[in-house]
């Protein structure tokens, strides 16, 4: 037998047809969920409803034929518009039921796995895209800079095909890996084939991949000490004994690093321009590296993350280019040299890695947008891509001669300059003693982000100073960010001195 | 001193005046790099080296520009143009005999990890992107189909924001965030504000997350019995115990799953249409899980991959809505609804989670494309999305409805149909015993993809059949799709007579 029910439904608020449409028919289909409508209820006809509710009686009747198509709703011909029966009735109020139960509060949730919780704590690195002087890595992303990508882009969406809409090969759109090889090869010395090239979500992903396919937990992996907080945060999570390897002019202290744990199982370095110190690793100290990988059977992730940027100084071949045992993988990104948000980056594995890092790819993710990928390969191979890069190094060059001058000029009792002319960043280490957390703090209150050096070490903290990103900064904004940073050191000094 | 050289360079393939540039540096670098070009060597003048490679001088002049910038060449003025010296030389030399030793042959590349190991050995899923009969979970990807999204996607390329261009929250793009709360909300009464979303690379990235994130090795997790692989490969790689849960018309059998591992850590679960199988867990068992999971401080995993497809039947709310104690994460992908290559998905976590979720997404990956984000977030906003549903729906159901009845005219003695009217896909089990597993190889003979039922399995196949996808097939495709499969299961049955 039929029910009837007069329908309390929340009042809609006023808007086009289609958005009465469908207000009407989320609040219909929410009183089924809930179990307010239940099954076998006839529902009050089109028009009478219309009047009710003060709609058109189209919005009515549109409300309900999806509700229909969705299964809730059912026409029994002459006799009106049920809801459907196949919802059983029982099981309905025990749904009723579980419903009404009030939300628990005070129940402790369960628990995160180890290596969850090693996620969690890592220190969260979060941007709001907003621009600040002096937040390093950041490219230029002033208007009209990506005018050749954006076109490029575009009619790549407007000329899909299916193939490209549909799922792809997770290790990436061949085109791209074959343009990344064509790319590398010349520009960095790194031999490879195309299918040695596995696409990524940008170099965090590939350091995560990575790290989880070549090191277990409990084992020991070099870092850099300085070095990337981003490489420290995977390591940390995929449970491996982070062990810190100093750095000096010359790169990793790679015998140093063997004396502390001869048996770790990888090395990361970042041998083009040290994150953060900015130094190029010496030829000597990579073929150390090289060997030691060699003798113990260790694998080395070498993070090659702006060498696109490079104003002098000494240019060396990659790591990978040396490599003769298939010990190297080389992790390159577009963020700097396009943008952050594409998130496109790259892994180049030895030639016995690609089919494992392509499977593993297929488990972690199964890849990167394929339109993304496909317009990117086309921007290589005709060019622009280098272009681009060369305006850019133009740019960044100009950049950075006038932040260096503005320091040079204004601070140079404070600050003195660490590192290779390359990147997008200097590292700014105190002269005096200061304490580089409070002159960050105090940035900030100022609209500033300065990363205090101290806080990319490990262990005890041999520097203090900042790390300044000026690639996305034009000169008014350096000068300005220079004015401020010269008072608050001041100040900071100034504070401390009065304090004693 | 200055040497001189005489510079043997690779001929220059025939092109336009950038190529040929390009060509030139490129030649010169990689000579540097090799060693081939030595610190301190005079270059040829530009006109000299014109004449000899038959370039114009502006070729040479470009090329010479380019390495300068690059830092490899320094010019002397009156002298000419020279290779950096600040390569230092006994490093060359090594670097010299470390690029001639021969690659090493036969020498045994350093081990996987164990979880590497595991991630290497999961069936590889690669598309080459091609459409085939019947490949399961393809939505239709016809010309014109996405229309509208590939406008509201060029709009966004052509009016980017230095915000959107910039690093973002890794667990998405706010607006993003919003609008996906704000569509699960009424379409499947999942409960959630924006912060809860997590936006993902699809649904395999959201369980490459969350099982780590939840489950440490050698725990156990339940997977339905047959599943989903994707969702196996991941438990594995992660070093979780799989517990096959079996699975019948009311979806998994949780009794039977609480006798075989009462503690489970995790329940994996699609449970608005089961993979591959089609069945909609009944109420009961949605009740009987989410108890167990309370009492056993257990996690829920809820794949809801395309219950927006869905054509009558039993429409009941997601598990996330019956969870009053913070246990479920809810899955959903952008791939059935939209496209798989736009590799967007969400995980819908409780809100206990989301701090940690936002944390480890930064550790993880670092988020996904912020354009596409933002793009797919007015598409939904702006009434696109459920429009495109609604299209969509009606002609899945169509797609369907047309399948089904040439299964029923033409093989309705050899297969019968499983699950629930939704979807795009239909499970077909043999009903006379046949070798799943011959069937499909013959169907890829015959450039069919037929993916055997029996391979879903993790015990024993209770059931052998054949996992149809229909979503991205026209009527034609499917009526020839059929013909041949018919073709296949009259030839596979009578041999195996022939046989006996």
């Amino acid at each position: 037998m039929a029910r009837r029910t007069t329908l309390q439904l929340a009042v809609l608020q006023p808007g086009d047809p289609t958005s009465l449409t469908r207000q009407l028919s989320d609040a219909l289909r929410r009183a089924i969920l809930v179990g307010q409508l239940r099954p076998n209820t006839r529902l009050p006809s089109t028009r009478a409803l219309a009047g009710e509710l003060g709609v058109s009686r189209n919005t009515v009747l549109d409300a309900y034929a999806q509700l229909a198509s969705e299964g809730y709703f059912s026409a029994r011909t002459g006799s009106g518009t049920f809801v459907t029966t196949s919802l059983p009735e029982h099981s309905l109020d025990r749904l009723d039921a579980a419903a009404r139960r009030p939300p628990a509060r005070g129940i402790a949730p369960p628990a995160l796995s180890t290596r969850g919780a090693a996620m969690a704590a890592a220190p969260l690195s979060v941007s709001d895209g907003r621009i600040r002087a002096f937040s390093p890595g950041i490219p230029a992303l002033e208007q009209g800079n990506l005018d050749m990508w954006n076109r490029t882009r575009s009619w790549h969406q407007r000329h899909t095909t299916v193939e490209l809409l549909n799922y792809n090969d997770p290790a990436g759109h061949r085109a791209l890996r074959e343009a990344i090889a064509a790319y590398v090869g010349p520009m960095r010395g790194v031999v490879c084939t195309a299918e040695q090239v596995i696409v990524t979500a940008g170099t965090q992903q590939a350091l995560d991949l990575a790290v989880r396919m070549l090191v277990d937990p409990g084992e020991s992996a070099w870092l850099e000490d300085p070095g990337y907080p981003g490489a420290r945060a995977v390591l940390a999570a995929a449970g491996v004994t982070i062990v810190p390897a100093p750095v000096d002019e010359d790169g990793m202290c790679v015998q140093e690093a063997q004396r502390r744990a001869p048996r770790a199982r990888l090395a990361y370095v970042s041998p083009s321009h040290q994150y953060p110190l900015g130094y190029t690793m010496s030829v000597t100290r990579r073929l150390q590296l090289l060997e030691w990988a060699e003798a113990s059977h260790a694998w080395i992730l070498e993070d090659d993350y702006d060498s696109e940027f490079r104003y002098g100084g000494r240019p060396l071949p990659a790591l990978q280019a040396l490599d003769r045992t298939g010990r190297v993988l080389y992790l390159g990104t577009f963020s700097k040299v396009l943008f952050p948000s594409l998130r496109i980056g790259y892994v180049i594995v030895p030639a016995t890695l690609t089919p494992v890092f392509r499977n593993a790819s297929s488990v972690a993710w199964h890849g990167a947008n394929a339109i993304d990928q496909a317009a990117l390969a086309d921007f290589i191979r005709d060019g622009h891509f280098e272009r681009h890069i060369r305006r850019m190094r133009r740019r960044y060059q100009e950049r950075r001669a006038w932040l260096v001058d503005l320091i040079h000029d204004r601070l140079r009792d404070d600050l003195t300059l660490a590192g290779s002319t390359a990147g997008l960043h200097v590292t700014a280490c105190f002269v005096r003693r200061r304490d580089d957390v409070e002159v960050s703090r105090r940035g900030a209150a100022e609209g500033l982000t300065l990363p205090p050096l101290s806080q990319y070490y490990i262990q005890n903290p041999r520097l203090a100073g900042l790390v300044l990103g000026y690639g996305h900064l034009g000169h008014d904004a350096i000068r300005a960010g220079v004015d401020t940073l010269a008072a608050i050191l001041r100040d900071v000094t100034l504070r401390r001195s009065t304090r004693r």
